[in-house]
């Protein structure tokens, strides 16, 4: 199986529901245990922090592994732990892989020509450099910046589908300022994400699956219930990701509207809800001695609501 | 001295010239001898590729060092190396902080909420977590994305404000495509990168050194005179970053219109023209054995060029 959205169908069939766990770690809500540990190994050093860091991820991972078909870590919160963390970062993805989860990497990268083309290196696959195989982090996704234009999309579409992995390019995000630049109004009519989901649309036109979707996919935010359903007619081949469940407020008929009528065609992520759980979720009450518990309260409950809302008539 | 655009200015005055070494290491063009003694330590590895490249590029910042105010390591470069690549972008910025030189990290990051407050605490200071120290890659300044809207650029301003570092925004980049979104035109008139230029001007506001120019910036390639004209009329008090010199094809009369009337208002960038000059510029007569002196004929010439260039009548 060559193409990434069929890959994606496979695992979400496999596990039940449209879903990923997002793997946002904040240092703050890192349960006490993972640091004392760590700090009895490496002292109290920036090294025991991002050790602490890393084994809660990988501890989340083996809880969230039987429920969701991917995982999505943030690099953002590995590399703000120091110039280890990006190893950290890689390390959390192949335990994910692993553990049989599709990795997206959320990195939001975007670049031009031969920087495109390293960043895309840096992702997936390997390659040779004077006779050395040189890793990649080796995700299956990975999330893209479209403002610098579709030849700075093209080297991350390229070398995904050399590896079967795919890229969700940004549309529209879940913050309250996307609609700043997102939604300016073209003259042509239509506003700016409209015309970015087109391109998307047609980046995507030679990687369909047999599923029907493409390996270039759209990051959309499920702010509004209309928004949705305008992109998801924009672009009926694009599997969306979909970051508005749970702190994002992004509410169920917004995210319903970005699944098809079969109630394909998108996975809805959760990240502080499901890792942090017994810290910032309504599973509060489980306290931070529980948090195992907590988590895996939050992903069975997260993949039985959003099991459910896809499929709930369109 | 506390404002990023006096930094900068006072650099340029010292150095004589407002230039910018990118820092963009090409594996195939890092000079075999740097390959055989790190293979000679390391094995034939993804370690020995890296540590090889690495000591290229700190011997790259020893030579420019006297000739230019701030180099602009790409982080693109370093993470194709491996898990292990962001460390030794690190070490690259450290060596040039060291040196006197400004650090531009080229990272062109962008994300939303607590993920870009994330971001900017990898780039900038230093942080406390659970009382332990935990370091940035502690640059001078970084590339910003805006596609994402306001709120995911002020983290990155907030954050490098507090360490007397600023931020570049994209706005008109230098490469072929960069017209499919950023010159989209608007129903009330201009162009996507005329908005987004307002709109640094506005986050700037809040931070104009004593020099008149803010620490928010604008990445400008130089590709068309008018275009950047329009750009500096636009945000008259915006420092700009401009890629467009050497092999990207920017050419002396836009790069020329992105400076002010007296020459003041911007920084040119080169990077393979001088770091690869053996082997990629007008310099290959010198040979892979004289790299050193390539890099040091190119970045003297492309001091005296810009030097020259920026004290023309505009």
């Amino acid at each position: 199986m060559s193409n990434y959205a069929d890959r994606l169908e496979a695992a979400i069939l496999a596990k039940g529901a449209p879903i990923c766990a997002g793997i946002d770690p904040r240092p703050e809500w890192v349960p006490q245990i993972f640091y004392d540990t760590a700090f009895d190994e490496f002292g109290r050093t920036q090294k025991g922090v991002r050790f602490a860091v890393r084994s809660f991820c990988l501890e989340v991972l083996d809880i969230v592994a039987p429920h969701v078909p991917a995982v999505k870590p943030q690099a953002a919160f590995f590399e703000s732990l120091g110039p280890g963390g990006w190893a950290d970062f890689a390390a959390v993805c192949a335990r994910a892989n692993q553990l049989g989860l599709l990795v997206i990497a959320d990195v939001k990268r975007g670049d031009i020509g031969s920087t495109a083309e390293a960043y895309a290196q840096a992702l997936f696959g390997k390659r040779e450099i004077k006779g050395v195989e040189i890793e990649s982090v080796g995700v299956d996704c990975a999330t893209v910046n479209p403002y610098l234009g579709g030849d700075s999309v093209v080297p991350f579409i390229d070398r995904a589908r050399e590896h079967a992995a795919g890229i969700y390019v940004l549309a529209r995000t879940s913050n309250p300022g996307s609609a700043e630049f997102q939604q300016l109004q073209l003259k042509p009519g239509g506003a700016l994400v409209d015309e970015v989901a087109r391109k998307i649309d047609a980046w995507g036109s030679e990687g369909i699956g047999k599923c029907g979707y493409s390996d270039v996919g759209a990051v959309v935010g499920a702010t509004h219930v209309d928004a949705a359903k305008h992109l998801r007619a924009l672009m009926p081949r694009t599997p969306f990701l979909v970051p508005g469940w749970g702190a994002q407020g992004g509410h169920a008929a917004a995210v319903r509207a970005c699944f098809d009528a079969d109630g394909k065609g998108a996975i809805v992520n959760s990240s502080r809800g499901v890792m942090h759980a017994y810290a910032a979720g309504p599973l509060k009450a489980h306290g931070e001695a529980h948090w195992r518990e907590a988590v895996e309260t939050a992903v069975r409950q997260f993949h039985s609501e959003i099991a459910t809302l896809a499929s709930e008539p369109a």
